[in-house]
């Protein structure tokens, strides 16, 4: 996906309190920056963060860390959460391939919100729920993995739930059709979500669970 | 579903050759009816015989028996065969409750073709992918679990997923489209679904296994 160029944007992340700079620096101790014991979760891609800061604001009892690789997206999430001031909520400028540099065995749950389905077979190993990924999830995961998944993808979530299956995940609670599901599920939405909502695009929904 | 009430079904039922009359007394020596050592699948539901009929056309070298508990249903699947008169092909008049009363460690997969989804909440002890029947199908097949699915009823396929991962399925192959898939799944088709290709409705496809 092609995303506007956001000027001074790398000045906002370099400056923003709210974006960890060394985040090795504080693998194995996240809690401790956040000065409490309560779950960390992560969303991988969180774009705009509109997702992260409405799951942060509605659930204070949770930390939450959001992962974007694109520095104009992450702006406009510094910018919000400048207004908002969760003490809840971090944001790191990195690529998902690094997850385990920087956590180690203490994130509760993986929020995979509409990730890049890279439909093309050579670029399957980008995906995020490709087995390599999933590898690299397996190290973070305090005790029991969890991942949540939601795409408007039909492809990518057919391959996910094959490539999760496979890794032997366990499927909690499955959605072919998240808004017009007689369960409601209480979780918040991106961006691009809403606008899939009002053009009535079915969104897939995956929670998949591995417990030790 | 309704059925029209075909007139002299249960007679044409009752005298046909490949309809088995006593299937109790086949349990644990089906090959020896068909002769030979092939694999024997079963086609739960089979309906009007379509898909079992040219599944067993297109594979010589596999053993069907067709289960279906409708009568009339049954009578326009024994017309069909006997003018193709296809020797591995036989058809049981009965409900899958009574599966492991009949078979005992020799299916090697069971097809679920469009089953009834039963939608209600207080109707889902009749759904053939609940863990129920996941338990009486435990003791028909010969070694390895294999299911394979198909339906256009987006909840039940969803359902099933979760059923069936909970059980400890894999999944093989997934489509959420098959018939607009890259890949191509070479397996026949039921009558209803080439109803349903027209209308261009999606046809949900799950191929799950477990490994002893």
């Amino acid at each position: 996906m092609e995303y506007i160029k956001v000027k001074g944007a790398d000045t906002l992340v370099e400056k923003s309190f709210y974006v960890i700079k060394n985040p090795q620096d504080y693998i194995g101790k996240w809690s401790s920056l956040f000065n409490n014991n309560n779950p960390i979760c992560i969303e991988i891609g969180m774009g705009r963060g509109d997702f992260i800061l409405d799951m942060a604001k509605n659930n204070p009892k949770v930390n939450y860390i959001g992962i974007e690789i694109n520095s104009s997206q992450m702006s406009m999430a510094i910018e919000r959460q400048n207004s908002l001031k969760l003490n809840n909520v971090r944001f790191i400028n990195m690529d998902a391939l690094y997850l385990d540099k920087v956590f180690k065995k203490e994130i509760d749950t993986i929020y995979l919100t509409f990730p890049e389905p890279w439909p093309k077979p050579h670029n399957e190993k980008n995906r995020l729920t490709r087995t390599s990924y999933l590898k690299i999830y397996d190290k973070i995961f305090k005790k029991n993995k969890h991942i949540i998944l939601k795409t408007d993808n039909k492809n990518y979530f057919a391959y996910s739930l094959m490539s999760l299956s496979n890794y032997w995940y366990i499927f909690d609670y499955v959605s072919l059709d998240l808004h017009h599901d007689e369960k409601r599920i209480n979780i918040s939405l991106t961006n691009y979500e809403k606008q899939y909502i009002k053009e009535n695009r079915p969104i897939y929904y995956l929670d998949a669970k591995f417990e030790d």
